[in-house]
């Protein structure tokens, strides 16, 4: 234990120093394929080392291939944080190792996830009854979503299979996690809708009535709409109101993906987002997304717990009890539960309500004043409202411009940001979601970005 | 940041001291139902709070709450070890907050991934050319090993849905996650057969002859079979040569489970106990159980990653590369992944081959021990071998004495056990793992039993 020490000690002073000191690395990693399999011995050591070498090796091989998503500059996908005070849970909830896949095994696993759940549903204005558990991934919390949706129209599912009538409906600019959630649980792709959307990526509720009454006619069974709070793409919101109409009407399950953009209600004058979402059947959003908390952590809500547990719950001999415990073993896929309420909770009490909505209102803001900055600027268009921290622009050119530039802006390892493609055209993104992403970072983007438009004309 | 290296610095002696002194914590905490939730506000705090006031209240609430899963006489379910190296590394993981969903996102998440895995192919003599991914737990590992057999024998699944005439097979000792693996799928629990096993609770090969050859006249699939390499009640040892014949005679996809015993096979005299998993199509284990690395890292194994891919691949464009880095989301449900290579690399390294295998060949020689003990005690039956680290047993007598047994050593603060139904019979489990567990802690337990024992006659 006295190496631990030692070294647990000299550990914390470099997560410190490496968090008040990003600018030392490259935001992305410039190794190649390869390199990191190539830097290490294709055979594990016979006899053990010391952590010393080990750290020695960390900082020469493994650091040089990790992309720094905990770096101010990181602008890609959606941008996130590792915030000190989550490091410092996670570092207790590793020690403990509590797996709290019954309530008894270790009781505050199980309760302090119903506390920060129950905090957050406050916060943003949700039922306060709600069910909720943490998943690892927002994937895996809308495969819970379509899976409870199922059981809730065919619960006969569970003994004889999965019928292959079944219709599920999404948004054109919906994640593919739906679609693979879908696929996964034997709801083939056929059976999956594309709903098309409007001029800022908004589903059409009209498109989604036709589709639903054109299946009906064929003979198929709707039985799930799928709606999204920020896509990934442009981070549009799906008009969660009249898509719970519809789902109401018609008699689907509403499961709301709200992963990235689910967060910022916490703001009060952001909470429009998730009107409507007080109707639906389940929700995902994901702390680790924009929250100040690392992966993985992504929330998953259900209105109704008796159907989920109807989907998922078998419990066998060794892991019957008899106390009256929530058992959230019964609610899902995975047995083993890792204690990450605890790092939720930690930034729900570090920051405060207030805190995290100041950093998340700040961060809003500057995004908007550095879009305003893009769209005056004749070289650039925006392609998106950026509503939120999410900017979708393009150089004025062709696609091909567009990519030279992204290369040029992510090799010179100042920044990274990502691209996709929105209505058959390239367009590039900047995501802001890192606590530590200021106004001098945005002004030096805007810096690089306005020299190197001017050296490709 | 000066509040973090204070607090950083802080908690690293805390842990110390935790992992020090574990006889200050009662093992099984004796909290009631909704004692944590009713300890704590029901609102989060709108301003926030000092890291020191939070510390305060997670010593005082969250930790009498806390069941000690890594304490030396923790001896439930299957037990076991967050080591001090794995600590540090999941320290580093959090700051660095890396997320490798695909390689390009990350290369080091992705390539050390692929080398830790293949290093333990190497010590366990299995193929060194099988594709191998982490995730969470081995009941999402077995659901892809079953997914992916289905994208074997149905593949237009993806595309049409799930088809109701395929059959599972595993034994009637099999984890409840294959059960619901199949089920979460869409294959009906009508589509699952419990084998039956023999005295030592070992699958019956000939067994699942007869069930094949019975749903195939019936017009069924048969299609995968689960074969259990240390079960959860028993730690029994299905014969996996024999399945493994009859998997390739019948054209079924053979899906290993060794999520707890798999460990055991860095030992090269217990490396029998994967006789036969060589000719898998995919197999699970776990070393967040038996391999001295906190949870959650569950490995999964597969010889055809082309099938695995086939039953999971869906990139949207804003995920398309063109580089060859290997992107692991094709290849699974998650997207997000957390960089959970690095605490097995640090582990790998720190105790290296031998010093690993001299912990699991000292846990077993000690487990022996005590059941020679117990078995040549009148009082008490060992009711299965107990050839890893596991020994099933019973103080002679009804299963409500054995109820009482299991309270009163339990209820004393100082072991956990479990309990299981084996053959309609309740049966107490000591399950050895943790690797502070000693000699020592064993003779305690058998005195505190023996006195126990004495009282209640």
């Amino acid at each position: 234990m006295r190496e631990f020490r030692e070294f647990g000690h000299k550990m914390i002073d470099w997560v410190a120093d490496y968090l008040e000191s990003p600018e030392r690395y490259s935001v992305l990693s410039t190794v190649k394929p390869n390199d990191i399999i190539d830097g290490l011995p294709a055979h594990g050591p016979e006899q053990g080392e010391t952590i010393e070498h080990i750290f020695e090796d960390f900082e020469r091989i493994i650091l040089p291939g990790i992309t720094h998503w905990n770096h101010p500059r990181f602008l890609a996908f959606f941008a996130n944080t590792s915030s000190p005070p989550a490091i410092l849970a996670e570092l207790l909830a590793t020690a403990l190792n509590a797996n709290g896949f019954i309530w008894k095994v270790s009781p505050a696993v199980t309760e302090l996830e119903v506390v920060a759940l129950r905090w957050l549903l406050h916060w943003f204005g949700l039922p306060r009854d709600w069910f909720g558990m943490i998943l690892d991934t927002a994937s895996t919390a809308t495969l819970h979503g379509i899976a409870a949706a199922r059981a809730a129209i065919a619960p006969e599912t569970r003994d004889i299979g999965a019928p292959n009538d079944l219709v599920l409906y999404m948004s054109d600019q919906a994640h593919s996690s739906v679609e693979k959630g879908a696929m996964s649980l034997g709801i083939g792709r056929r059976n999956v809708r594309s709903i098309g959307t409007d001029s800022e990526f908004r589903m059409l509720p009209e498109l989604l009535v036709d589709a639903i009454q054109k299946d009906r006619e064929a003979g198929l069974r709707p039985f799930c709409v799928v709606a999204t709070v920020g896509t990934t793409s442009t981070a549009s919101i799906d008009p969660v109101p009249a898509i719970a109409d519809v789902a109401e009407r018609e008699g689907l399950w509403l499961h709301v993906d709200a992963a990235y953009a689910g967060s910022a209600a916490v703001v009060p004058e952001f909470r429009w987002i998730l009107d409507g979402c007080e109707r639906a059947d389940s929700l995902v959003f994901n702390p680790h997304k924009w929250l100040m908390v690392p992966v993985d952590c992504s929330v998953f809500y259900c209105r109704r717990p008796d159907v989920l547990r109807h989907a998922f719950s078998l419990v066998p001999e060794i892991l019957r009890t008899s106390d009256s415990g929530l058992n959230l073993m019964d609610y899902g896929i995975p047995l083993g539960r890792r204690f990450r309420a605890l790092k939720l909770w930690f930034v729900l009490r570090y920051y405060g309500h207030e805190g995290l909505a100041q950093i998340i209102r700040e961060q809003v803001a500057m995004t908007r004043d550095l879009r305003d900055r893009m769209a005056e600027d004749p070289r650039f268009e925006i392609c998106a409202p950026a509503q939120l921290s999410v900017i979708c622009f393009r150089q004025r050119g062709t696609d091909e411009a567009n990519r030279l530039l992204l290369d040029a802006i992510n090799g010179s390892g100042r920044f990274y940001l990502s691209s996709t493609l929105v209505g058959g055209r390239y367009i590039l993104r900047i995501a802001i979601g890192n606590m530590f992403t200021s106004r001098a970072t945005l002004e030096e983007l805007w810096s690089l970005l306005d020299a190197l438009v001017a050296t490709m004309e």
